[in-house]
């Protein structure tokens, strides 16, 4: 077990400290908008969601951090002060808090007018609640001593009469930087895009180029999270991902895997050169010293109706960790050289040389020096 | 209002004769996965929802014939029973029989197994289970006094390992047999296809091209039934139809518009001229004598949360009737000449006019004859 | 002829105003990689291609100016000071100058390294004689009077291993910077985007998000080009229209049609509904005051191979000009209206009815008081 | 190097006994419609090229069988018997013949009434032209004793009016018809498909649907070829073959990868797990039994304007090799137990597992074994 460009000490040592937070709705059984195919056995409750958590962490050393949702993970203060014991209680922490806009009342009667949207919503009213909602879900982001707020918007329109695009950009502008305005210095607001689904027709956030302008309009704090399941077809994500990068607005990552449409797959599953280019795409920046790897967040966001979840949640944490660690084994000196003479072919061996390197010995042996199991799934059925 | 190669009475004639079925789950608010933002005035029940078809039969002149969704509409002999006396009580005639064969077992607890798929299913009690259930609409359909059974298989699998592509073909094979031979002469298995949703690595049955091969394995009385909102991006809708009519096993459409995945969204909301060249595909193929506009079963499915679910059903007939009349109003004799030429410019010229062409007057005057509101939806409301 | 919101002159003022270029290399025959099916009555020469611009313009009333393309209408001053004689002669002027990146050099042998890129190059020699043939079209743009510059990137990489995104853009804004500068403020940079072809992993500008971050990068000057066949399926053309023009960076258009790739298709041929919702995105923006009809660019870019190229540009022509009108006929108060109430039903109700509203008497009134035939393309064949 | 399921030596031997064919055209450098970067040193006559599959041959100990195009290869007997001696000088067979359709009549001026297609043809005289060119292929490919003949009708119409959807099936069942009646016995017709380009309306053959219909209706011989770039974006590719293999008519495959088009890129360049799963659905038909091995024709199809064409061979040639190996490895008895469970999560386990093996080690043996160079492409450049 001998690498060219990295000694193994340096990879293990990576391995540990390559953070990923695991979503607490993801350990619940998702569906489609057809069944929910919920077993007697499923996670229901915070309590139950949590224990998942905690199981992921301890069965795969990652997940230390886990992505809450509100109000599914809480509704008021005392709920998420209860949640933060929790986590405690666990060895938890909490990491990004996502701000649910499209049933964001769930003390009291949904209110249907939110199928009109959140912040673009043509009632004040609703768009003020929708606001008045994240303004608790950045105290509660407080009280968990979390940094980062998600914002993904599932707002947008079913038809082409149905809203000016230009009421639908100023509202998200408008709300957005209220939003921002209301953060420290030291958090972060993530701004997630999204193509389709709910709305099909138009969607407020549809592509990163409306989240980069976005994130430059309403200030320092915000910048923008890629979701790698968020894109229309044949879209390079990892070009995506670099020019993010480059213009200084990358924020984090949802990771999870697709094949038509945010199919929510367990990462990697179906395209894991992707995957591992996404994760190369990263090193060069990490590299060429304008991005650190603690800037960003990175964090699972899946949904499984077949598959058991938690197992699920370790399957992707499995596929993340081995494509980030072939990542690591790239000789990005030589890929360098080679580009530039230019090689193609022979840079194309360079990246698909580490992409078949096996990382099984070092997966191993990490594990084994952490204490972890061999085979996560197995011991976790156990 | 003059057209140079189709009188207005032959117009107004079939008008007249175009039946198009309102499918009676549309009449209920649709929803996501997300969230279904129902209203209190929203319709829930069998008696609402055949209320709804009932309004938009008398508004339109259209929908006489209810398509109905089983154990939705019923889930035993007594209640279909009841269902064909409220539908006459209404003036109005089940369509096609649908089997629901993703939550099938409305009167006990879902089985949870059906997320592996129902006549694919690795699980013999769960297939069997299944087509149960289909044989009970066969039943259900001849107490109802309709002719088409609409099979829509929801299933598929999630990622590779799950499931071999030879043991789902095989098995939808067998069981879509085993529907088929039930059938009697004057009855149709309608088979129709989706490409994803609600799995999301591989369908049973993805395309035209596996239901055609299927509808020709098992039986004389299986045709193909094409949604229109169910191919992937760029297909050619118009030619699928053209090739499964020559093929001689088109059996129907499912009416509605999209822009990315089964959006369900108003049938011509979005690509109007598409819609106008599917009806002229089908008129080409009247007039070239194989195929009969009565062998053809039209219906509309669409499902809406944004709009009022019965005004969006009023404004699908509106647009799908438009476009027929447009696609009678086309000289195919002189566009066939021009493909003949070959003169492309000016056979889009031809296609064009007619699409083109101003059908108020005409619709107007159909209106008047008919006793039927100018402003449906204006009169709806009131 | 009696229009709700509009008068009669009003609409016939506007068709006058109404600009449009047609570009002077798609009077060619196009091709495909596979073949170019050249007749011998085909336009070849820059006589013929302004030949075919003068007829277009004196059969349509437009295309008064012609968008240029260099080296392939010149490729020194000599040359290019003729091409002005010849459009002068012809009662043409220079429309946009577009810089050909892909085989700059006809003068002498073609560089084959221009195959890894032109502003992106790992070679600066090849980057430099790039930026040098841009610097050329902008004097040569200066000779023609010309206020805009294209500028389309055909560069990009072939796979993963080929080139750094990092490098990519670095490169790109670096050199667009440097042509950014040399322009005076009454002249227009137009950054144009496209997502693949002639590269098919990466494009260095593959998208509105990429173009707007570039053109606010490198100066006041420069805009987006919309090409309206330059999207990935599902795009919402509109709705990137509508954001880069509350971005303050919509500079102009390239016109044609596509359902799979970059198909150059006749304007309007198989999405008329899409191209009028774009140009109904435009009046709403100039009716809120953000953006002037005279801030824009308008022209075709198309290539057939199929219909005579002289005959399609006539046949665009009159596609987007009823589309304009027609968007001109929506009643944008009452629009707004129902969008605030919300009434997304009738809101498309008022978009479609004016889709609907056959122009063909306006047209005539406007081709009559123009002294231009009422049939350009049967006039052009005579 | 033990593998569970598997011995080596049978590993080695299956190496031995995979057959692909390298296609002559491919060892020119490809282009774009927009540009061809040729360098000095590249391929261009018949020689070159065969000089190219040769030392393909000797240094992969692939590609004995080289893919033959006419009229590129060759325009009358004379020159293929030519072609026949060229390859057997250099110890090469003539693998499939491709019916070049598009520009078949090299001898003299092209017929540009070709663009109008070619079987589909308005023209009679174009059609039989057609079915001319494409006798002789098979009159050539006996004098060079091969047994498939590729059919790829490039045909079709780039907008609604140019064609009747109906025409242009029925020429295409009706030619076809005639080329399958001519074959022997031991000959098989391979039709492939393809979805867009040259034509960007409508293609004639454009899914495997089509190819099945009509090799369904045009004889015994007739079967169809799977392009793996020929799909709409999200098509599930292995899908296709298996269902294509179930029915029986599943005839061979043209090898490369892609991202928005038909790409023409090295074979597993971007998507190696799709590659991987397209040989496990290939390996499940063969222990199922109902496929054989050697029923199908594999070549690769590439086009590369970048990389040189040559070296771009050996590398799909090498990437194809790690895949249909690593395909070998899959326990599949052990998948078939974990699908029957079900258990996906276990089998996604099984199906990584082997997709992860190094193979290294074995294909190092394999061509110790056989006296080939361990780096072909670094042994090619010296």
């Amino acid at each position: 077990m001998k690498f060219e460009n990295v000694t193994k000490e340096k990879l293990l040592q990576k391995l540990s400290e390559f953070k990923i937070e695991t979503p607490s709705w993801g350990f619940e059984r998702g569906g489609t908008r057809f069944e929910t195919y919920e077993t007697s056995k499923d996670r229901k409750t915070i309590e139950d969601r949590i224990e998942g958590a905690t199981r992921v962490h301890e069965l795969t050393g990652k997940g230390e951090r886990v992505s809450v949702h509100f109000p599914w993970d809480g509704e008021n203060r005392e709920e998420v002060e209860g949640l933060r014991e929790l986590l405690q209680d666990n060895d938890l922490k909490a990491g990004s808090v996502n701000a649910n806009l499209f049933s964001m009342r769930p003390e009291r009667e949904l209110d249907d007018r939110l199928r009109f949207g959140s912040f673009i919503s043509p009632y004040e009213e609703v768009r003020e609640s929708a606001i008045d909602h994240v303004f608790d879900c950045v105290q509660w982001m407080r009280i968990l001593d979390s940094k980062n707020l998600v914002l993904w918007l599932p707002d947008g329109s079913n038809s082409p009469g149905q809203m000016s695009f230009y009421d639908m950009l100023d509202r998200t502008l408008e709300y957005t930087r209220r939003v921002c305005e209301t953060l420290e210095d030291d958090e972060t607001l993530l701004i997630e895009y999204k193509p389709f689904e709910p709305a099909f027709y138009a969607t407020a956030v549809p592509d990163w180029g409306t989240a980069l302008y976005i994130s430059q309009a309403v200030g320092e704090n915000a910048k923008v999270l890629v979701d790698t399941g968020h894109h229309l077809q044949a879209s390079n994500i990892e070009q995506i991902v670099a020019y993010l990068a480059k213009s200084g607005k990358l924020g984090g990552f949802h990771f999870n895997d697709r094949k038509y449409a945010d199919d929510d797959l367990v990462a990697g599953s179906l395209r894991p050169y992707q995957l591992f280019r996404v994760f190369c795409t990263l090193q060069e920046a990490y590299r060429r010293g304008f991005l650190g790897e603690k800037d960003l967040a990175f964090a699972l966001d899946q949904s499984t109706y077949v598959k058991d979840p938690t197992e699920a949640m370790i399957e992707s944490i499995e596929n993340i960790m081995k494509n980030y660690l072939k990542a690591l084994l790239v000789d990005y000196r030589k890929l360098r050289t080679q580009r530039e003479e230019p090689d193609p072919t022979e840079a194309d061996r360079t990246l698909r040389k580490a992409f078949e390197e096996p990382v099984k010995d070092l997966t191993r042996e990490w594990k084994e020096k952490n204490g972890l199991p061999m085979d996560p799934i197995g011991r976790y059925r156990r």
